[in-house]
């Protein structure tokens, strides 16, 4: 589990904190502290959501000084934008990256605000800078669990995680295509699609046609299995004095 | 605003659709479309919420076929990882980056199934491929609000535009961070931290330590001031015959 320490400043809406807590548990960290909350929100939260282990072993703190104390990091985050000028302020993309870098030597504390007045200017003073999603100006403030889950998000995304992650099927291969090739080559001309005087062109239609469905190695297999079907029943169907059922 | 639909699929809870709704206001997108949702659900959401403008104008439809007929790629989101085979799986770091270069070109549905069950087979057969929230395996089924705010946030997440974020303050110059040390360096001489005998090294010493501050040009000037301050205080300290107030 991560050293981030994610603390709620005076949260009043239960589904907030334990929408909070649930995206913790979803993102793999596990310390949250609160200062000064609602306490009829806490007690809710508590007894009524999921994530229950972050939310029994949250802590309280009466003061922000003292839930950001052993922390090497404090940042803050607002919805704010480029209007307050009195701390640096990083994007999302670029902040969640150093916070990520910091959480490998110290324990860093990420700050949220309540649900109707975000960080006050004397919060924000204990931070070393501030985070902004990137929302739009018109709608800059988000649901706090939302904004919670955002930000956790862009600490743990892994973009070399992300291209590795195989896709689940290998590709036909070339043999496996020469196979669909043949087998619809041979429905169609049992079929009476392919006529004998155009047989070349129509035979390197229906290969680039095939190249084209950019089949994987399983879904070729269902393709010959349908195209051998197919062509028994075309076959059963030449050969009408033969009973079929 | 963004050709992307976003298609809930049977949604049951209204707070979901609710936040949903806001988290797409907030990160720019409008069209939300809402397959066969639960009737009373999206009229409370309708009522409660804000984003009211993308919920007046979401559109119902009847299945998922109708709701994504006009789309170039449908895209479904799932909690289930590896163990679903049939369909191309990909991480959301990567996907939300092929989502979003797919949107310059043609309308994108990116689906989000129902709180209790997720897509069902049958809505997942109507996906170009599937798309995970790259959450841990214990606990990896995010709340529906919390998943649609973190796919919508890497759709617009924008690394060049985080770095080129400024920081609202310039930094001290070294003619700025020269008055410090020359001010802070007559303090403590008239203070007599500063011994005859080993003023050198300490002027030094000083000069490291004011660089090592990391000073902005503006907390260079209330150190300036400060520093000011302290020099007329202890210069009238040393004229005692002068009366102070």
């Amino acid at each position: 589990m991560n050293p981030l320490r994610v603390v709620l400043v005076a949260p009043r809406n239960p589904l907030n904190i334990g929408a909070a807590a649930r995206a913790m548990s979803n993102f793999g960290f596990s310390e949250m502290r609160l200062v000064n909350p609602y306490d009829v929100a806490f007690r809710e939260a508590r007894s009524a959501v999921k994530s229950q282990n972050i939310l029994a072993d949250a802590r309280e703190f009466a003061t922000l000084a003292e839930a950001v104390a052993d922390c090497g990091l404090v940042v803050g985050t607002t919805s704010k934008g480029h209007r307050l000028l009195q701390h640096p302020l990083r994007r999302l993309e670029m902040g969640g990256k150093i916070v990520a870098r910091k959480l490998a030597s110290a324990p860093v504390a990420l700050l949220f605000g309540s649900e109707k007045f975000g960080l006050s200017n004397d919060d924000m003073s204990h931070c070393d800078w501030l985070l902004r999603i990137p929302t739009r100006d018109q709608h800059a403030s988000m649901n706090l669990g939302q904004a919670v889950a955002v930000c956790l998000y862009e600490i743990i995304r892994h973009p070399t995680a992300a291209k590795a992650t195989p896709e689940p099927r290998r590709a036909a291969n070339a043999g496996d295509l020469d196979r669909v090739v043949a087998l619809l080559e041979e429905v169609l001309d049992r079929s009476g699609y392919v006529h004998a005087r155009v047989e070349g062109s129509t035979r390197m239609k229906i290969r680039r046609l095939v190249h084209r469905m950019n089949l994987n190695a399983h879904d070729a297999e269902i393709w010959l299995g349908m195209l051998r079907q197919i062509l028994w029943k075309l076959s059963a169907a030449d050969a009408p004095g033969k009973r079929l059922g």
